[in-house]
Parts: C-alpha cells; structure tokens; sequence
C-alpha cells in the first residue's frame, strides 16, 4: 500500500503479522482519513476485538486478519494441555466478532484445513493474506476495461488497499485504469452511518483520481439525470446463486441501476465465495449498535483532534442492519479473479474450486 | 405548537410577527432538536438571512416567513421615495433566498395581489400564514384514515409542525391516528445532510409515537424484507402534472416503493402547488454548499455545547444537490386540504383555485 497522509508514505498492508513481537497489527481504519495509527493486537483476544470495533474492516481484510488471529492462538496455546478446546474457544470468539463477512470463516477454515503448528499456520495465515492482496491485483488487470474515458462511475462503502489487505476490490479496476491513462469521473456515496465514503475519497485522492462525495440517498438524482454509467462496488458475502451482501444501501443502488439499466458490477476475491450458503435469503444480517447511527465521529478543528458528537437527543431509537441482500437479477457481472463471470459461471467456478 | 424540551412547553408556530418589535421571528431549526431558541429578524434582510442558512425550512414555513418579510419592507420603506424599487428589491432577495421550495414565490406574490400598505402587508401575510397551519390539520383528518393499527409508515425529511407554520404536513395524518388511538411504528430517515430526522424524531417523540430512525440507505431493505406497508412524506414544489420535487432521497424511495407495490403518498397545503410549471423537468434543483456533506453539527457531551466536526479530510470535493424530482407515475396519491387526489384531480384542482 502506498498511501499517505502529512507526507507520509506507508508500505504497510491493512493487517499484517510482527514475527518480533508476534502482535497481528493492522492500520486502525477506525481513524482514517484523520490519522494513520497501527493497532496493535498481542493476542488473538485483541484480534477478536479489533474486528468487532471495525479498528479493521473490509471483508478480505477481516478475513486476513482472522487468519493471523488463530495462528495467534495456535502459538499461544501450543504447549497447553488443552491445545485443541482453546483452539475451539478461539475460532468461535473470532468467527462470532462479524457474521455477515464469509472471508472470516473461509480463513478460520484454511487454517484449519490441515494439522495445526504454530508456523504452518502462521504460513497458511500469511498465504491467505497475501494471495487476497494478489487477487485484488488481478481483479483490478480485469475489470478495468470495463472503464473508459469521459464515464460518470458510481461506488459505495469502501473497497480500497485497506479493505483487501492491499490494492483492493471494486477501486482496483478504477486505480488501474487511471493509472494507464483513461479519465473519468467518480461519484463516491459517503456510506451511512460509518462514512467509510470519506476512506474511498483519502485513497482516491492519493492518485490523483477525479471524485466527488455524495450523500447515499443522492444516487437515484444522478442516475436519472443521465449521469452515471458504470456503478462498481465490492461484496462481504456472495451466496452461490450470485445473490450478494454487502454494505446497507447496495440493494437501493441495485433496483435503481436495474430499473435505469445502468451496469451494475460487484467487485471480490475468492475469499468472499460462500459456496455453502445457496441464496442470499440464507445470510444473516448483522444488526449493528445504534450508536453508529446516532453518533458521528469526526474532526473538531477547535480541538485540534478526532471529536464524537451526538446527533440525536436522548431516548430516540435506531435500526442499523449492517448490510442488504442483493439478488442476482441486478447484477450485471461478477469482477473476480477468474474474469468477469455472469451467475452461472460464478456457481461453477465456486463449485469447482 | 405544543413542542416542548427541558420541560418547557412551547406555544408558538414555526414563524411570526412580533408586533411590539416589527420582528419576523422564529424557532431556530439549526437547534432542534438540542435547544429551542427564537431566532430575531429585525428587517427583511434577516429574514432573508434565515431563509438562506436554513434557520427556519419546510417550504410551507418558508413561504410563510418570506411574506413576513416582504410585510416587514413594506413597513420599513413605506415612507421613502423609492418605495416601489426597495419593494421589489426586497421581493427579489427573498425569492432568490431558496430556489426550490414554490411557497416562498406563493407567499410573496400573495403579499404583493392587492395594493401594499403596512397594515395590508401584514394582515396578508398573517392570513397566508395561518391558512397554511389550518391545512396542515385539515391534510392530517383527511390523511389519517390511510393509517391502520399495526403498520410500518416510512417517512422521510421533516414535515411536522416546525416546517408547516403548525401542524404539520405528512406528520399531521401520522399525529392525528395515533391520537385516535390507533397504534403502529413509523421508520424515520435520518435524511442527510441535514439530518432533518431527528426533528421528525424529536417530534414524533413529543406524542409519544413509536419511531425508529433509519440510515437513508436502510429504507430498501426495510421495503424489501416487507417491513414497510406506506410511504409518507411532503413536497417542497408540486408541478401541474404532480410531478413533485422533494429533499434528496425521495426519488430512491419513491422508485424503491413502486418496485415493491408500497402505497406511496406525499401531503402539502395549497402553498406547495405550482400551476405555472407543467413538469417536474421544469423545476430547478437548488445545489447547497458543500459543507452540509462535509461537516456534522452535532451535541458533544464533552464539551456540553452544540459542535461541528469535520466528516472528511482537507481537499475532498462534494455534490449536493438539496432536492431530487420524483415523476407521478411513482406517487400513489397526493394528500391535500381538498382530499387525496389522484394526479388529475389535482391539476384539477391547482387550474381553478
């Protein structure tokens, strides 16, 4: 990742393993695009943590960051008596923190997939990271000629470096295509009630890509204005009928690029293939704390540092679903590593993987 | 307006005169829900002022306060030389103040259809006032029977007491069923930028209505899950055909909701209707600053005061448009002071008031 802030560069990916101090570390997505901090994780219990707070998000990235969180466990308990229930305890406590990203449990899984020492699933768990990250790459070399020049693009949530453990899901093919020269426009939702918005317009911003922020509820203004002809986004969970969750918001961009016929693509790696869940109506929803709603986290410049303000008064009471279903009949295509996929192609190839 | 916060109950509209001091004042909207404060307007220049910053919205109370503040110039240059020039000056600051909402141009061409004195400026613009306030409660007997025991009403913006002089537009049908007894929950839209759902919320808090406030980007899963059986919300300018055009968001609802088969209305009082402009493609569409998007005014406990944060870093571009077109084909019906019309009773009506 080559992204900066105050003239700094970082090379670091969004969750990584320190062998020193054997902490999973990851850039704390919770402060971006006001600072960049590392959070440090020095046992899985703090992984399981830092999930659940959204310190790191992004499906693949949760998913990477689960992998070093059981191998943390595998090396902690490796001398214990009673190795294999903590081991149990641990993958539970991780793969409960979020429910709705499947890279969570398809990386718990490959861990687990053969027998457990501390450095092969150290090993597994770095292979997982960096073969997400390679994906992301790949997804970007594909999708791009999707993009060409002079098009309006419309994106949601954020799906840069640090939601792929690096280069990303649906802004890989907008990078991609920016960097061989094609110029275009991006429409940026600003993603309620996290703002993950204001992380897609910093990591655009660092290439000097053209956007502008939108508030979620504006999209249907521009698209029936004429002004959006390509609407890409990422995915936490695809079922294997194509049917897809993803952040709250991503079904009402679908039925309105359908009902506009706008190309509707979802951007993802092999580690968001949920091949055991049949259809989206099998996920569940994550039901999210009211405070993310009621409250804003931003910058106070009167204070000089990050301030939370309430913008509600007391007593008023929310619903946060975290993420929507989309069905598979809004969808146009399926960017992924193995090319563009309709549905049909989707299903084979994660039956046959 | 029986609204009351910290214990204190208050009896005054959204907007008026105050005959000792020749002031236009109002609640100050920017506040709500965190303080009740009368906002001063000594000359119609503040008046304009307030229109602008959005210290008093809704386009019904809109459309009140600029034919007080055109009353207001009558009074002040009634005596000058250049009486006729300072009245249309006056005139066109307070039309040009928010270009969308048609009330504000009702208002003021009402002041100006007889011949202006002081006493006569006032008096009209007294009687356009409270004839808005008396239509909200007469869209709220006519709308309330819409509203059965056990449904999930959606609603979007603010169009309760605050933005209607008094009474309310589609929070007047909500207010009045649940005061006949009938008992359901309403999904509020928390309606960014301006958050305008937690004046809905605060509001419908006051009769004790049950609420949930939503991200905007949620209503599509609510609708698709099921979860919703109407839609209602307000107008800011109705189109001869019905076209209407509405805060931003309410295309995306309107479009969700005919997708779904969700009945979907939209309430306003006369001083909402636009007969001279034949569609909704006719409407201009007021873009506001960018920093509604960019910043966040919210309560901080910390400091115990109303505080800005900034949403985004330094160099992020926005877009915000303040208001979106929504065509009649997705609009159920229109509740209004003469009945629930379809789209040709209603142009109907607009041709021979």
């Amino acid at each position: 990742m080559k992204l900066q802030i105050n003239g700094e560069v970082t090379d670091k990916p969004a969750v990584w393993w320190d062998k020193n101090s054997k902490f999973v570390k990851m850039i704390d997505q919770t402060k971006i695009p006001f600072q960049v901090e590392v959070f440090n994780c020095p046992t899985y219990r703090e992984t399981v943590q830092a999930i659940k707070k959204m310190i790191i998000r992004g499906a693949p990235s949760i998913g990477a960051a689960a992998a070093y969180g059981l191998a943390q466990a595998v090396d902690e308990f490796w001398d214990n008596e009673d190795f294999e229930d903590q081991i149990r305890i641990a993958y539970d406590e991780l793969l409960a923190a979020r429910p709705t990203a499947v890279d969570l449990k398809n990386g718990l899984d490959f861990i687990k997939s053969d027998p457990l020492t501390p450095e092969g699933a150290l090993n597994r768990a770095q292979f997982f990271a960096d073969r997400i990250a390679e994906e992301g790459l790949k997804i970007g070399q594909i999708g791009k000629d999707l993009i060409k020049s002079g098009m309006n693009i419309l994106t949601h949530c954020h799906t840069g470096a640090l939601a792929l453990v690096d280069n990303g899901s649906a802004l890989s093919p907008i990078i991609q295509a920016w960097e061989e020269g094609k110029r275009f426009h991006v429409y940026v939702d600003e993603t309620r009630p996290r703002f993950q918005g204001r992380m897609t317009a910093w990591e655009l911003n660092q290439y000097g890509i053209d956007h502008t922020v939108i508030c979620d509820s504006a999209s249907g203004f521009f698209i029936s204005q004429g002004n959006v002809d390509l609407v890409i986004l990422g995915a936490d969970r695809v079922a294997r009928n194509g049917d897809i969750a993803n952040k709250i918001g991503t079904y009402n961009l679908a039925l309105i690029s359908h009902y506009h016929d706008i190309p509707f693509y979802t951007a993802f790696p092999s580690s968001t293939f949920d091949s055991s869940t049949p259809t989206g109506k099998d996920i569940e929803i994550e039901q999210r704390d009211s405070l993310e709603v009621k409250q804003a986290l931003g910058y106070s410049k009167i204070l000089n540092e990050n301030h939370v303000v309430s913008l509600y008064t007391e007593n008023i009471k929310f619903n946060n679903p975290a993420f929507d279903i989309t069905p598979n009949k809004f969808i146009t295509g399926y960017i992924t590593p193995h090319g563009i996929l309709d549905k049909a192609e989707l299903e084979d190839i994660m039956l046959n993987l």
